[in-house]
């Protein structure tokens, strides 16, 4: 299995600003615990941008070349229609992950325009989400229950 | 660690109809998988209902009894003010689980009222989201990484 | 055929007062009527509860029991997705009934969360309505037209 | 009793055109069927037209000539304020009937302009609404419990 | 003068959690304050439900009983057109009471529900609302003038 | 403890006209009642004015002279920010008055921008609102409980 | 100067129902009328049409032939595009007239389509607003004070 | 007949400034025109206030002093709920006079707080709206046709 | 091949009136430029109403008379229910043209009720949107790519 | 150059109360520093109102008096017609200035009345923004760069 | 002529994924036949980016170097006001183009924030909407009818 | 002090287009005057692009490296969540600068997402915005009063 961990803006900067209040751990250190977290369940390659279309690019290249896509979106899911139709261009199973829990924030934060075309959403957890994300999507490609 | 997992309106039928659609899996036998997936990380109590002041009932009289709640409240994610009121007011770690992807489905389930006052939200995975959840909040309850 | 009639929130009073208003025809000679009205065209089987889970519950419990349900979900047409959803899921065919012309009284009434779900709808015709919808109902379920 | 039956824009085509959709009936021999069912108990004239204005016209003609009209106005349901004010004016108790369940359809078939002015809606049973509105409508002018 | 006092879901744990925040005094308690304030002017009975529907019926088993309702619909102010028409259905004079000031927190809360069937509302005084009602109910039901 | 009564626009003439509707109760008799309900636990002080800059400047004035506002706005419990912003900045324990239940009247009516800068809002019970509202107020100034 | 009068759809049954109600006045008599207070003033020509391409129709031709319109909409007032396109088109000084209050009905008649595009309105004054409206389209056209 | 005509903020300035666009026409000289036309027919008082409270006391004082009111409120159409008050209040037939055609304006100015509670509306004929207004209030006031 | 061009309000007056602005090419003189480009390639014919229900029935009309549809519907672009449903039901491909760019005017112009059931719409283009919709409908029956 | 400082509601109170929240200066010690930083550049001129009109009038009486206006409208920023058309009807260059960022505070102060009659806007700087507008509005006035 | 054609995210991979749902023709494809159909009468220059900055910079660039642009701005259409603005401000005729009728899909993708600043709009027929689009732009920069 | 300048989608074209409507100054001269203005009082340093993730990541980058920023985000001020959580992230006091006066034109232009995590804003005056900008934000910086 080959999953792409797909980043977005501003995320870049994790663990490098505020450690007091986002935690001292950068993406780079996320992205390595995830990889140690999946083992030889996956193989993960990791993408982050601020660049909404090379995102988009990203995405739509990699179709034959992943099993599936993690994808924190940050602020481009609320406003990303690109992004979005990426996702869905590319066919890949897509699981979508936020950092908080977008409901406590803003109402321009509560709709995604990306949800509709993930299998799943996760959020509110944390750096903790990347893994629940490649539990779920790993079951998704394998087709079985978590815990069988 | 205990944790109640609460399952709202119509989940108490999951398994027994339409099992082409929605899986041959039970509530129950998805109540037992996660208590053996959970094994001695946790003590696992479920509860289900129909009945909105039901659920309201059990989620105030967790306080002091459970150490986290998983719930997934179903159709009163949409409208019950009540629910989310029991969950704010009983103080525990929630963890919100849908086992579609409500993004995909008519815009009136889009907007989730308890949401606000969880953890964190996990949907589409189906009933792999009940073990997500579980290990989404041991990790919050016990402060540590998943994967260290 | 075996028909289930749901009569929703504070309609269990009928008759029993203002009967100056709502006339002085109780909820079990509404039914009694209708007993009397499908002759052996159908069984009847009533059920009445203000409890909106309750009435979640029965139309759960009517697949494979019954062959089509009759129901007046009376304030629950407009706030429960749940019963909504258990129209849904049981599968049977169901004609939603009111007492009155919902489109005659406030915006809030005018919109119905369980009609989607359902074959038709038929109100403004007072306690008519139920012998409307039984008409309505068997004719669907016997596919057959109304007159011929 | 004498009874207007009242039919709106694109309802003239039924049964001539996609008949393995719509049924093979065509608007005349719905009319003809409904004739059959009134029997004696009522004189039914029907009128169809395209243009809204002559649907207008028909109604506000309908008075003194007519005990009550059955109108399914198609498109002009949810566009139409000049169909509401002819039905209002002519003070005819007035029974309106969709074919198919609107509240299935697209979001502005929701809303009907000319349900608030009518004794009631009757949708969803196809063809077989015409007979209930006889039903409905004459239960009505006579004052009347069906099936007593 | 037999008034009786309902009290919607979430109210029953009133001083029994957070007292630091919601005070240490439990709903049985005010209730029994609310007895003593009465006196000889009126006889208290009260009734706690987290089920909306137990809400309606012990209204709806109001009538003829009791003289007029003092009622905190809590959550179901905002949600329930069920609780709206008991009240307006029972036609007892009723007075609603909410110990916040809902206009201080989320939108959804400003609109109510039940307080167009109301004679009027009370809120954001805390448990002190509950003397007030009674004092505002019994001159409306006296039809006198406070302070006279 | 000295409370400063403000009322807003066309409340000058009551009593004055429509006597069969608002009552002979004229406002200097209203206060006149409330000064004698008062009695020595409170001073009274009124203004009244058409005036929103009127009104704003008595409110700001009344800082370090009054210990607590009752305030009935009138029409401009709806329209103005202003009457809002001296609430908020005079920093005095407020409490808002309507004589009518305003949540029966035009939805405009339904929304007040003044109550989330009030410690709570009374309304519905005619002129007996203003005893309620001194009654509440000196609780919330005296931090006690009524009826002990 | 010639102007051309239009009614829309239902004006023309005026005093022939209702009498009552819209009083006695016919259509017919109300040019009448009119055309007696235009005196030399102004040829009155009319025309009624319960059709709106009708009334499109007669807009357009109007042109080069009449100097003025006053027109009463109805019910395409609050509908018709194409009716305000016919106006905006036909370039001719139009004045708008209702016999009723309509801010006094429902909302969806409260915005005028062709208001926009006419040069005044009146509402509110019975049959009355044709005289007035005459008397404003003829300064209008005359660039003269009413009363000099 | 004594008829109030009572003019809100900014048109004390009509004619005094910007001539070539508004004309050279002052409001004393509108007003005056106004009282040469009433001549004999009615008794022309007016009030012209920038400060609304000013203009709800001027409608408040006219009860039992005029027979009928024309105003122009001008921006406080949109705004002010406290001149509708006024004018539902005193219960003096009103009519409500603009120089331009609001609906040709940004849509804040086509909807009018003060239309719904007078007897009708003029608006798009500059200053001769005032004649006419003046024309429509007295076959009001007379209960008789214009032109007869 | 046989295409029918629809044509909707307002449109017979083109070239007849206001040259200056809109050019002084007639509708006739459109459709026959349109003849002559359209060759040998298909056969044209026209029809314009300025009355919906006469649009609806020529559309209802055309099924196993003519291949295809390119429709002007002016303003009933924007009203219609009733034309949407007339080419939905005639089930022949659509080609919807609008002279000036609807994009650029009021936004009620800014949705089209008949674009969903078409196959494509061309608009901006002046008269020439009739050649490119020709082009455009006769390319998708016959499956073809223009310029090969 | 001449310029007139208008303040509105709630502003005569800067600095004489809740010092430690809105600094110790007061409104007449911010005109006083904002005069001697015009110096010789500009005379100014100031006027504060808690009263709508009154701020009407003096803008009105500005025309010719002044050469440009500085405006802080507080709550009349949300809620007036009148100042706006005071502003627009004056015609001198405005600035708009607030001392807090609105757009960090309630949603109803997102959108400005004022703003889109003048030159510019100016907020969040505390009384800074005055010294900021006299810059603003000389160089407009001047029709120069600042720092050449 | 010079024409430049732009195109948006996503649409750099056409052809290449997907062949059975979007063909099997690549953008290359695409502009290859444009290319060839516009033979003599365009010199095609053409650019695709997912990144929305570098579609308002190649726009921003054409100025003076093209005479006109196609562009198919995709998922931008609906989110890029930056786009909108380029197009405004290069000053070019631009034309349009969406592969599919976007009037069939979600309700976002219904308003184009690029129209209003377009020439015309042209959607729903493919690539064929390439081929139309130039005709249609050379048309207008010739200002000559097509077919003549 | 350091100080970075961002200017947003489209601002790298000032001076080179359409000079007779946006002047002839360029982006370069109007930075090089402001550093003029800056003079001793702060270094200047600028960015430019049209592309939202550069912008993004140019305030990511500036964290330890600037005091503050000066931000002209043009028409990314109405879309870009992803330029306001930059600013928020990045903790530098920023001020938002507009060329024009937004709240004349569109609707969609009167939202600025990024103004709530902003100092202040500043719009209307052209380029002089950059000077007012720079005093302002210095003023801040330095927490003292312009003008002492």
């Amino acid at each position: 299995m080959k999953i792409l961990v797909v980043n977005g803006p501003n995320l870049g900067l994790l663990g490098k600003r505020e450690p007091e209040i986002y935690g001292s751990e950068t993406l780079a250190e996320i992205i390595s615990r995830l990889r140690g977290y999946a083992a030889d369940r996956a193989e993960i390659q990791d993408f982050q941008s601020d660049i909404e279309g090379e995102i988009v690019h990203a995405i739509g290249s990699a179709m034959n070349v992943f099993d599936g896509i993690i994808i924190n979106p940050a602020a481009y899911t609320h406003t990303s229609v690109a992004v979005r139709d990426a996702i869905a261009g590319c066919g890949l199973p897509t699981v979508e992950v936020h950092l908080s829990n977008v409901h406590k924030r803003e109402s321009f934060r509560h709709e995604s325009l990306t949800a509709p075309v993930c299998v799943g959403q996760i959020m509110g957890f944390g750096s903790n989400g990347y893994q629940l994300a490649l539990d779920a999507l790993l079951a998704h490609l394998n087709n079985r229950k978590i815990g069988e």
